[in-house]
């Protein structure tokens, strides 16, 4: 683990996996709202949502995918991942007050570039509603054991200076 | 254009684009923690986040995504738009205050299907900060003009029953 309570690189293996599980309340669709200026009268006006396919409000898919970052940052790899790229599917709606399931799972490890490969999947009662995946980089003990080193000895800084050139 | 002021299928073509800019706040990036369940320090604690190599606290990822789905919402196509699948490749961290354009580009049309892929690009200061892209259905003129015959007209509503079949 790092220093804030994030693995590192070292610690992860595929199959790894963890929940973070959230409901999405009617206050949350409004402050998602106004944070991204999506005010889209299908997320906002109950009258008018109900006039179309999907029968009444549904979350932003951007609300519900936040999901996965916040099982991401939060719990696994958790605390010091960096998100470097993320693909979504939109599979089916999300209600206001249903609870999203995010999942997220190691699938590949990049140790050379402390990248993890992550699948990420929320769902809501069981159904997928997003699937997708997640590139994330990950704090390392091996960079952080060299980095200490370089900066207590002399001889390390000069090697680690000359391949920077 | 449909009835909410949404482009249909059949009013786009390659190389349509819109830009819609949104300044990222604190108050933002507070309400976008509480909302999504995502409350890292790096976002949210100036003091730690200095200690990191961002130097300083930046907005989440999914954040500065959104502003992308406000786009396709509100301008192109607009409003009827239903999101299906998104790309992220997140290239640059964004900082509080700093303001987000958001251009979506018509990139190719599915018109069996009502569906269009968009190039999607966020950029501050004139650095792209996130690239990818949306894949969208969209509303289609023809499509409505059929329903309305289905609903006028007993012959279409047989055939598009067996049709159905």
């Amino acid at each position: 683990m790092n220093e804030i309570g994030g693995y590192d690189i070292e610690d992860l293996e595929a199959g790894m996996s963890a929940i973070y599980a959230k409901p999405i309340t009617e206050a949350d669709i409004l402050s998602f709202a106004a944070a991204s200026g999506d005010n889209n009268a299908v997320h906002i006006d109950e009258e008018f949502a109900r006039t179309t396919p999907f029968k009444g409000r549904v979350a932003h898919g951007m609300l519900t995918a936040s999901v996965i970052s916040a099982a991401l940052a939060g719990h696994l790899p958790g605390p010091g991942t960096v998100y470097l790229g993320q693909t979504l599917r939109f599979k089916a709606p999300v209600r206001p007050d249903d609870t999203v399931h995010a999942t997220v799972t190691v699938k590949e490890l990049r140790p050379e570039k402390s990248q993890v490969v992550m699948s990420t999947v929320c769902t809501v009662g069981g159904k997928v509603v997003i699937d997708g995946e997640a590139v994330v980089m990950v704090t390392s003990r091996a960079r952080r054991l060299a980095e200490c080193a370089a900066h207590t000895d002399p001889a390390a800084i000069v090697s680690q200076s000359s391949e920077a050139l």
